[in-house]
């Protein structure tokens, strides 16, 4: 993996970059659609393609559980497996020590779950995780972290992020160099937890001298505000190398990627525009629209005027309105096309406003008429 | 509506021919996927176009109901509201007579319902549905008629046959002729009660002189078995003038599809290839494949080696096996692009080889190889 600098902003940390994998090169700021289960949601690859999308995250806890790394590997790897063939970010199974804490036993080895499709108990270390991101063979891999909510007990918190260190440790002693390696930086919403973790991961080096080929930005989009979301940002960014990717885990709402490239990160994922799409809710340049509303019944518009997805160019707001009415599942397909699009143009014109050295004038203007998220209208 | 002859058979009374609509020109035999609720299950419409299909189903009956033929109307008729833009037919209702039998009361004038979106008491009569097939501008429209079980007892086929007949008349007194309306042949299984329908509708003129544009052979595919669904469409389709076209309403399996072919039948609509589809079975040339089964874990092989369809030159049995073990709704949707995609390729190869006069030898080849429809293996 290798990641170069295209271009800078002058008012922001804003920056445009491309990374070059072994599955084609893609350019940052760049949002990862939710593969978790080797599947976006009801979507062909075509079409995740079509939606301008350039890399995929998937679920490496859930892919080693079902259908196995190893038959992944004998399909050649996830991204021809999911016949995507394009670039492939693995999540190491750090989230489901949160989600699945009810049946998991953390050591310092590693973490026992009780696996969630079968309740058989399972062993995962972080060497396990290298090893299987290289049996699944993707671009890019997390290493395995300890996750906390940020508002869990600053003991608890300080814990998991020393754990996290140690375990980042050991995945670089193992570490081939054969694909990407991200650190996790974790520290909940204590900055100087965060500024420590950040310099530890950026300092670490393996046994025969690895390093990492960029950071993950974890444990954030569980709680905090939008506000002290962007202030931990502000204080972590700095101590990372400026040369290496950042990746804002997890997050987010499209005010959170414009927050997100002004402070200087490179990659996203989120669940989002997928899920909340399943759920009926469309993303629109003059913010949230429920398409199940009445008012849509006879509404020959498309989801977005200002869209020029496949979506919005082929089907009526009043048809989408009927699709989920009728509970056809392409109305589900449809909206988590139009989402996902309308994430990767608004990356897409964040890169070009980057390079254009116009970012702030136009973030301002986005800012203003997206939806502020959930719980945080301060 | 204009239907055109291009070849027929010798040995078989096979033929391949053209109908024109104002959305398009489609070759027959043709089979159209079904789109009950004006979306075939999980399938945009770039998706149905690339399967091959030329011409869709929707029902009038639930589109009457759900969202309204009056926004249908509004949003430009059903096949620009969704997104399809090629020919489209509607059925009628007629099988909702027999399929909501308990909520359903039969009159002279038409067939009083309780809705199934909201239990409030609705009514149809065979003008209604020649009004909102030009409401929601189909191009082929059936007539309402009165479905019964073929295996239902002599007199009630023989009065739901008789019933059909006087529909049939006051919907061709009420026909513009603005676009195609078709006839239903009914008469369970007694030859001769199928016979008298057909000679009925083919002699019937509406008030101004209306006439059927082509046939429907309804009815069927409701518990009698293959080789009696058979026999009544050879005793039926010679009673039909030649130059209109014949549709095999609601079968079938592909080897009912070469069966319906080598009769004579031009149009056909299944919800299998779909329904089955979705539920994990795919249709190949050498029989079915139940994809969850635990022999495809790390299957690289296609659904079907010899299909050249999408799904096929891009996802491997593998794939599609992990996403029905994982729930995913891309699985249900891949199966349905195989599926439907292996129809169309039938009924193509068969349109070549009626043209090419090689239709009987091939139709027995594939006919070997093909599954008996279940409940009758003799």
């Amino acid at each position: 993996m290798k990641f170069r600098l295209v271009a800078k902003d002058t008012c922001s940390e804003a920056r445009t970059g491309q990374i070059e994998t072994r599955h084609g090169v893609l350019e940052t700021p760049a949002f990862m659609p939710v593969g978790t289960r080797a599947s976006v949601r009801g979507l062909t690859a075509d079409q995740i393609r079509q939606t301008g999308a350039s890399i995929l995250l998937v679920n490496l806890f859930h892919l080693w559980l079902r259908p196995g790394e190893d038959v992944i590997h004998a399909l050649g790897g996830v991204s021809a497996f999911m016949g995507w063939n394009g670039p492939v970010l693995s999540d190491s199974g750090g989230y489901q020590i949160l989600s699945l804490a009810d049946s998991v036993k953390i050591r310092e080895e590693g973490a026992s779950f009780r696996s969630p499709y079968d309740g058989r108990a399972v062993f995962l270390s972080p060497e396990d995780v290298v090893r299987i991101s290289a049996d699944i063979d993707v671009d890019l891999a997390m290493v395995l972290d300890h996750l906390v909510s940020p508002l869990a007990k600053e003991e608890e918190v300080r814990e998991a992020l020393l754990r996290t260190l140690r375990w980042a440790k050991r995945s670089l002693d193992v570490y081939q160099e054969d694909r990407g390696l991200f650190g996790i930086v974790q520290g909940g919403i204590d900055p100087e937890s965060r500024r420590f973790s950040a310099r530890s991961l950026r300092e670490m080096v393996g046994k025969d001298g690895q390093r990492f080929s960029g950071y993950g930005i974890g444990g954030l989009g569980i709680g905090e505000s939008f506000s002290v979301r962007n202030h931990i940002l502000k204080e972590t960014i700095p101590e990372l190398e400026p040369e290496k990717p950042r990746y804002l885990m997890g997050i987010g709402y499209p005010s959170d990627l414009l927050m997100g490239v002004l402070n200087g990160v490179d990659l996203f994922d989120c669940v989002l525009p997928s899920r909340n799409g399943r759920n009926g809710m469309a993303f629109t340049r003059s913010g949230k629209l429920v398409i199940r509303n009445a008012r849509f019944l006879k509404d020959e518009g498309p989801l977005d005027p200002a869209c020029s997805c496949r979506v919005c160019s082929q089907y009526s707001r009043a048809y989408i309105h009927h699709l989920f009415r009728s509970g056809e599942m392409l109305g589900p397909v449809l909206n988590t096309i139009h989402n996902l699009s309308f994430y990767m143009d608004l990356l897409s014109e964040a890169r070009i406003h980057i390079r254009s050295g116009t970012l702030s004038e136009w973030a301002t203007r986005q800012l203003s008429a997206l939806d502020v998220p959930e719980g945080d209208q301060s």
